[in-house]
Parts: structure tokens; C-alpha cells; sequence
């Protein structure tokens, strides 16, 4: 069966149409406003009309930024759209002329789902996605079912605590994973690197046109695969941080993988490696169990719209 | 339908057979050497053998501390008894008369299923035991199910690393969570504050003989009911650090319910209350969700006996 | 012997002439701009001989923030004003017609000595200055003589690291005590905890328009002396920062008193009550050595001015 | 002017006739009994007579380890012989037929004032000395002068504390700086290293007849020299906590050199190079000051002697 899959961000939505094996037939976007829920609404029903006069769906999923309610028909809340209690299926569901079911699901566990399913995972029963990009998202999956939680509230995995009286992290708390273990993490931990120790930043500076402040991601990826000593240091403290976080993971859950995303995976081996050294480093009972894989994501951004199709249809 | 369960220590195997609602309806013991494994394949199969004659049963469950085997029908590894890759299911099943089935199950594992059958999480779908011993023991469920990990090896949770650099854990690793949140942390951190603060400490070395070395987990309880400062605060503190380590667990499963079981349960509020205020305080998206329950468990020593024979005739 | 002592700030000058008991019997202010070196020794060029007209001086004392040159005669780096191996000395002597000695100190260490010679201090021979502002200043004080380290860089007491891994400060590294101790972390703390928990922060925000980034200090210590429980905390954390990170200061150099200075000390026994309680907690070999004092400095901003001018004519 | 220094271990006493230029000309060691405290000052006593018959001295040092009065003429507490609040100066001057004046000091102190005078630290003014033992001991010198603070307890660096919840340490602390830089913190770090991951430390296991618990320091150090790879972690780990608690000092004090003295410096630039790399990480305004010298010490087991004996004479 074919299902459309909806990735619903702050000011873009991508929708298309999946097929049984996860690849995307046919895709439309929408640009829409963050803070007026009707007009996502809208452009929501548009799209889907589009694609379903070609098209025939089973199932249409949608992948929210979000707190999804346990009954997948709402988004208790959001943090970049206005939404708040807001039964969004329903509200989908009014302006399109079909009568297929349609769920809602967290975006970060329909991208890890899509890994699960037709991605680095596939092989898998129980893993784990950790999207590495501004903040640290996942996906839990255990005995081949997502876990969603009591409340639609599992796999925050980025506000898991790791260092008590840690840096300070935009949900109010101090040590979050994320604030560690994150893209945003990297480029702070670079900048400060600049003001500490110029002479050793001396290449990012000079990427950054000599201030601390403009230095980007990116740039410590391509000064690291230059060579440059600092940045290949910052994107080993980088992955040695998720790598002993997957360990705590590792010893609630013991998955079978660990699936990397996000933009950081550009880094390749030079952060994948410290991942695994870090992994292997804090793991529980090493050598009295097999070590996890840890692989980076094989989906991009399309991830979203993939997994929320072939969560909607299961 | 009843079964038998079995909970193997390291010098005592308790064995019982329970019905339906997780009563016991018989129970026998046996002493063992911990170091001959087939001694305890023998006291097993006498004492099954001893029960079965009064008592129809339709299967087995063993209870083991240490890694079982995905198949559950073995231990790969075991801190305290001697079994290396022990086929223990088989080994009982030659030696007794009956061929129901036999199942392995990590002994927190099982007294973690008798609380969320038959106890304090006998209304939830999704809920953490945590066992504040010696060490930190768990169980993890999920959706009604019992989460083992690939391997059998999850809900170790005492090994989920809560300070980086922190206490020595006699795993080889730093700052493991069952180093602040056990019996063992309380009576340490007992023993170094009647060092670092005599005076404060008063009431505690008076308990002990005049010597810090002799506090005991107990007594700390006795001296915090009564009122002694220092005890209360003791016993706050190895409350904060379950309830804040038991946050960074709900932000990855979002449980309805912790069950928190082990000797320390019997200080009651004065460990209870520092539970949930650690917990809320930590608790990533306050407010935005619920906050899960934390109750003491309802069974003592014989969850690991219901526990193992509710889960072996599943 | 009178002397003039000059306060130097990124905007203001402020020149006085004290007495031998620390009296400032005359004041003058001047404004200038901070990235123009050469307008502010004018300023104080021009500030001096307009003092040197009624009273007759021996020496001239500079405070400024920043490294002073080990000869005391300029100033080799400051963050905020434009200064670069600058002569401040011998530039201000040449625009002025008097030639009495003319020092330069850093003005953290001047405010210090200003509160040895004739505040808080004036009874002991061992003294640390801590200045909880913005960030986290201070002087040493050993038998009698203030330390000002071999490159006149020492007393930077805010950037001793407390917590590894913990906040980034603005010097580019993580933990410095300034972060943990001072009136900018207990903003932060404030705001934080106005996100983690809204409602336990209601007064705050309250005073703050319901906004968490418009909340300030004076408000949380105008709350916390109203009785409100959150603001009350936030303030004994802040204390006990502060009195903990002594008692590392206390393990090196077993000073007589701490002398507390900055804004905050507004709060008074909110704030030093949970100072003293940290600094007992964490002191090592307590019951073997006295305790410290720990007290509020006597003088407001015009210490820079008596404790620099004290300095000069030393 | 020659002077006699004492040195007073809990078992043996080491006494020598020091001249001005800090060599040892004559030397001879006592046994003693660590619990009788009249017995070590015959013991004291009786050496001294012996040294004074052939050598003219005009001053007697004795180096203790403990809490030395701040008027220097007694001990005030000892944690391993049981002086408390005992007048040591005078006891052994009644046995004594000499009235050359005798001084109490900290033997911690002696022994870096033996490598300010006649060491690695002559050239300097401001020193620090580290000694890296079973645990971290130390001596401040300020401007030329040995800082004993205001009730001589000053030096005391091993307890400052640079992991909040660290380490417990016998002072019934947590996370001193001593659990994380000395003989006795590179020693638990391999042990636990071998315990976590045993395949990584073949090398050492082998060393220590296949126990961990059987690992040692020099054994750390020979197999790092060896090339061993998890060795020279151990003791770069080790450096890098000297170097990065070295840094916090040197935020206080602005010294120009640190002497690092004890048993780990037989590791040589194995250790020496972490130290520089950890204090230049994290040194503070790096760049706008001179970074401090780190060297080894140059005496060994004979620095108390010399170093309370220049003492004594000034």
C-alpha cells in the first residue's frame, strides 16, 4: 500500500507519496506561516489533494515538531508552531475530500523509523536514531516497535543529563546531552577555542574572517579534513560525547545499532571513530556482551516524510 | 495456570509455585556453593521435583543474576556464581521429570515484572523498576512488555553514567548512577561526612560505636526519623540523585510509573519526597506533560519467585 | 601623606584624594571613551591637576581593569578599554605639572586593599577579596602584603575552574568560578528556572512581565526577601557557589576572612548564610584549624579610588 | 651559618647538617614508633647530639607532616603520628644540651622551600610546588616568601576540589584535586582501566601476575615507557589533572614556575607533557601573559631535611 508522508516544519512542508519500500514516488512542498495553525492546515490539505489525484493512498502520516498525543490524532505542544492541544488530523482530515486514516507522528521518531525500516537499520530489531543537528533528537525502537512512550514524550533523548551543573540548555535545565552532544555544541565549543587559544584556531579564524563569533560548522568539518589539529580535536570531543551518552543509552536499552543523522555525519570517520572509541570506552560490562554498531543514517532530510508514510500505514 | 519460580543466589535458591495473581501458594528452599554450578542445577531440580508432586504446573522460570541469553535459556555471564555460556535451562530440565517449559530470566528482570503485574505497577502499560541495594538494579517496561535488550542486557541501570569523573564503580568505570543512587552510596556518603564534620555527625557515630567505618544504612534511617540533621540530609541527597537520575530515563521512555524497591524504601517520605522533587525538578518539558508516579514497590524478597514464573508462562 | 587615587571605567573616571584614614576628602569625575586611550589620560591628566590645585598629594594610584605590568608603571592588556602594552604612567606624568610617584594597579586589587586597610579587612593580615558583580573579582592578601603574582595577573580568582566541562565563560574555557558565583549567573539561574518551571517561578516573573529574559538580580533578592521559596534558593546556590569555591581558595592559602563585595551582597543573610554553610561543608581539616571569617565588604564603588591612592604612597 | 634539619616520617627519622648552600654534609636516621610521641622526641634528641658533637649549628628545622602552630614551635594535628596541639620544639629542646633555636614546619613546605632555595625554583621569586605522591602535597611561595596562611595551614592544594561529586577522598570529601593528581589516583585508574576493558590492559595485567588489584605506579610507568598504549593514557590523564588544577592556581597566584616533585616524575616527559599541554589548555588570558615554567624537582627524599634547616636559619 501506498501512504503519503507530510514533514511539517516551521515555515516548510514537504509531502510525498512512499511506496512499500520507502522510496518517495512523487513530492510537492508548501511554504506556510509557524505561527498560524490554519494556514499549516491548509497548505497541509492542498498538497495531499495534489498528490492523491495521481496517487492512490492507504494512509497519510504527519511528522510534527512536537509532543504527539498517545492517540497520534494531536500535538499537545510545539516548540516553533503555535500549536496546543491541537487536534491536527481532525483539522487535516475536514479539508481533504478522501477518507484515508491519518495519524500523526513525532518527526524525529518518523525519521528514525525510516532508518529502521529502510535505512541503516533495516537489519535490526532494536536500535536507536540519534539526529545530531542544532539540537540531539531520536528514535527508540525496541523488539522492532517504536516507542513512543506513556505520554508521546519518549526518545527526548538530547535532554538526558550528562554533566550536573553543566552548560545551560534552552529547556531551562544545566547538562543536557544535547548541549554536549550536538552541532550547536560543536561551533560553541569552536568559537570558545578561538578566544582561548587564537593561535591554535589560527585556521578556523582565518575561515571565519578572523572572528570568533562567524565560525560555522562546516568550517571544523573542512579544516579537520584538511588536517587542521584543533578542528580534528573538536570533532572528537564532539563524538566522544555522543559516544559515552549511547553508553548510558546502551546500558537501559542494550540496542543493536546506533544510527547517526544530521549534518555532522559529513565528518565521516573523524567523528565516527570517536564516537566508537568513546562508546566502547564507557560501555557496561564490555567483553561480557557484543558491542553495538554504530552507523551513520542513510536517509537525509527526506527522512520525515518516509517514515511518517510507513508509520501511518502499519 | 501456576508455575514454579526460582530465585537463584549466590548460597540460597528460594523456590515457589504461583498462581494466576501472583500468590504463592508453596515455597521451599535450599542452600548451594556458589562456585558449583552443578550443585545448583541439582538443588534446583530437588527442589522443583519436591513441589511438582503437590502442585500442577505449566512451566518453570529461573531467576538469575547476571546477562541471560537472548533464547533465555542460558547465562553468559554472572558476577557472583560461576556460569560462563551455561545452557541452565537444559541442565535443570535433565535432571527433573517434568518437561514444561523451562525459561532464564535476569532476577531484577523478574522482581520488576512481579511489581508491574502484581503490584505497585499493576495499573500502568509503561514503568521502571528501580532496586536501591547494594547496587542499582531495574526493569524496563515498555507497552506491557518487559524490555531485555538484543542481548539481554538492558535495564542495567545503575550504569548509566550520571557524573563524568565521578566515584569509582566497580564495573572499571566513573560515576556510575548506582554509585549515588544505592544503599552502598548512603552509607559512604555517611561515612565521609562523620570524617569531614565529626560535630555534625554526632548522632550517627554514636550509632556506630564512635567509628565512621561502622555506619550502616540503617542506622541513617533510624537517626533520620528521629529528627538527626545531618541523617535527613543524607537521605535527600541519595533521594535527589534517583529522582534527577530517573528524569534522564523518562526524557528517553516517558514512563507512567517508577517503582522504586530496596531496603531504602523502608525511610519512607524522608526518601520518597527528595525522590520527586529531584525527579520534577529535572524533568525536561514540565509542565507540558505529565509527571510520572514514583511509588515504593509492594513486594519484598519473593518479586524475583513471582516474577520468574509470571514470565515463564507467558 | 594624602594621595589621589583614580578609578579608571570604560566610560567614567572617577579621582579622589584620600587621607591616611582611607577618607576621601575630595572627588572629581570626568567621562571618556573607552577606545580612545589618549582621551582618557587626559581625562585623568586633566581630573588630577584640578585636585592638586587644594590639596597637596605624594603619589598618584591608577585602578584599572586589566593586566598590570609587573613594574606597576602600565597596563599590558585590558579587555574593555584599548590599552596594549600601554605606558599608562609615564603618559599621564607627562601631561601633568606635578611629579610625585604615579602607580598603576589592577582595580580589583586596589578595591581589595582599600577593604584590608580600612574596611572589612582592617583587623587581619590574610585576606581574600571576592567581588561578585558581572563577573567574579578579587585580591589576595598574605601577610599583609597584596600578591600580585609574578606577571601582575594574579587574584583572578573568577577563572579558577570549578565544575570541568561546565558553563562556557566569555574567557573562552568552561567552569570558571565566575560562572557559578556572580550576579550574571544568578540572573541566569533565574531565568533558566523561570523555563524549566513557570509556575514555581511566578513571582519572578511577575516582578519581570512575564517575560524570563527580562528577569534581574535586584528582583530576585527583592522576591527572595519577600519570602518567595524559589528566589530564596536561587540565592543559597549562589552563596553556596560562592563559599564552596573559598574553601578551595581556603585549601592554598588559609586566609583569616573573606571579604564579600558587588551588588549582592544586598541580600545580606539570604546570601551570606548559605556562603558560610557551602564554605564549612567543603573545608578541609575543619575541626583541626579555625574557620575563616566571612563578611560584607565596608566600602561601595568609591574603593577603587582609597585603595589605589592607599597603594601609591605605600 | 650550617643548621641542622629533622626530618619525621611516622617510622623513620632522617636528620642532617645542612650547609648554605644546601648540601648535606653529614646525615643519620632514627626508627620510631608512630604512637609514641616521646619516643620521636628522644629519637630526635639523641641524632641531634650525635650531629652537634662534630658540627657547629646554629638553628634546628623540623619538618612535619601535619598542622604546624602558626608561632612554628609546635605541631597541632597529625594525621599519622598522634600529635595534637603538641609543643614538638620545646619537648626536644629540654633534651637537648644546644640552644640554638629550633622551628617547626610543615615537611611539605620544607621540602619546596629545599627547591625555591636550591633547586628547580632558584631563579624564581613565585613557585609552586606539587608533590605528586600517595597524595598531593605542596608549598606556596610568594614574592620570595614561604605562605604558611594565618593558621599555618596553608599549601594544602591536594583539597582543593575539582570534580563537584567527584572522587571521594579520605578527608571525607568529594572530587579533591588529589584523587585525580597523584601516585595513588594513576594507580586506581589503571586498576579500574583493567577491570572495564582487560584486553586493553594485557600489558599491565601481565605486569601485575594477571589481577588487577595487583596493578602498581611503576609498573604504569615501565609499561608506558615500553610504548604501551592504555599506559601512557593513564599517565597523560594523570598530567593533564596536575596541569589542569595547576592552572586554577595559577588564576589565584601568577606564579613563574611549578616544581612537580615525587615518585611520577620518574615518568619524565610521558607525564610532563600532558602537565604543560592540561595547564596551557587551560590557563587563563593565555596570550596575554607568560605561561609559567613546569619542571621536575631536582632533590629527592633528602629536600625535607634541607629545606627545614634553611628554613630554621633565616
Amino acid at each position: 500500500m501506498h501512504a503519503i508522508g507530510v514533514d511539517i516544519g516551521g515555515t516548510k512542508i514537504a509531502v510525498g507519496v512512499v511506496d512499500e519500500d520507502g522510496r518517495i514516488l512523487a513530492q510537492v512542498r508548501r511554504e506556510t506561516a509557524a505561527d498560524d495553525v490554519a494556514d499549516i492546515d491548509r497548505a497541509i490539505a492542498d498538497a495531499v489533494t495534489e498528490l492523491t489525484k495521481e496517487h492512490e493512498v492507504g494512509a497519510i502520516g504527519l511528522a510534527a515538531a512536537g509532543f504527539v498525543s498517545p492517540d497520534r490524532q494531536g500535538v499537545n505542544f510545539a516548540p516553533n508552531i503555535a500549536w496546543r492541544e491541537y487536534p491536527l488530523a481532525a483539522k487535516v482530515s475536514a479539508l481533504i475530500d478522501t477518507d484515508v486514516p491519518i495519524v500523526v507522528e513525532n518527526d524525529a521518531n518518523a525519521a528514525g523509523w525510516a532508518e529502521f525500516r529502510f535505512g541503516a537499520g533495516r537489519a535490526a530489531t532494536d536500535m536507536i536514531m540519534l539526529t545530531v543537528g542544532t539540537g540531539l533528537g531520536g528514535a527508540v525502537i525496541v523488539g522492532g516497535e517504536l516507542v513512543r512512550g506513556k505520554w508521546g514524550a519518549a526518545a527526548e533523548v538530547g535532554h538526558m543529563r550528562v554533566v550536573p551543573e553543566g552548560h545551560y540548555c534552552g529547556c531551562g535545565h544545566e547538562g543536557c546531552w544535547e548541549q554536549y552532544a550536538s552541532g550547536s555544541a560543536l561551533v560553541r565549543d569552536a568559537q570558545h577555542a578561538a578566544v582561548a587559544n587564537p593561535k591554535r584556531a589560527a585556521r578556523l579564524l582565518e575561515m571565519a574572517g578572523g572572528s570568533p563569533d562567524e565560525i560555522r560548522g562546516p568550517q571544523v568539518t573542512r579544516a579537520a579534513k584538511e588536517g587542521d589539529e584543533l578542528a580534528i580535536e573538536l570533532l572528537a570531543t564532539l563524538g566522544r560525547w555522543i559516544g559515552e551518552g549511547a553508553a548510558s543509552v546502551a546500558a537501559l536499552l542494550d540496542p543493536e545499532i546506533f544510527v547517526i543523522g544530521g549534518g555532522v555525519g559529513a565528518a565521516g570517520e573523524l567523528l565516527l571513530g570517536p564516537v566508537r572509541r568513546g562508546y566502547e570506552a564507557q560501555l557496561s560490562a564490555l567483553g561480557h556482551r557484543p558491542v553495538a554498531q554504530i552507523e551513520l543514517a542513510r536517509h537525509g532530510n527526506e527522512a520525515g516524510i518516509v517514515g511518517a508514510a510507513d508509520l501511518a500505514r502499519r
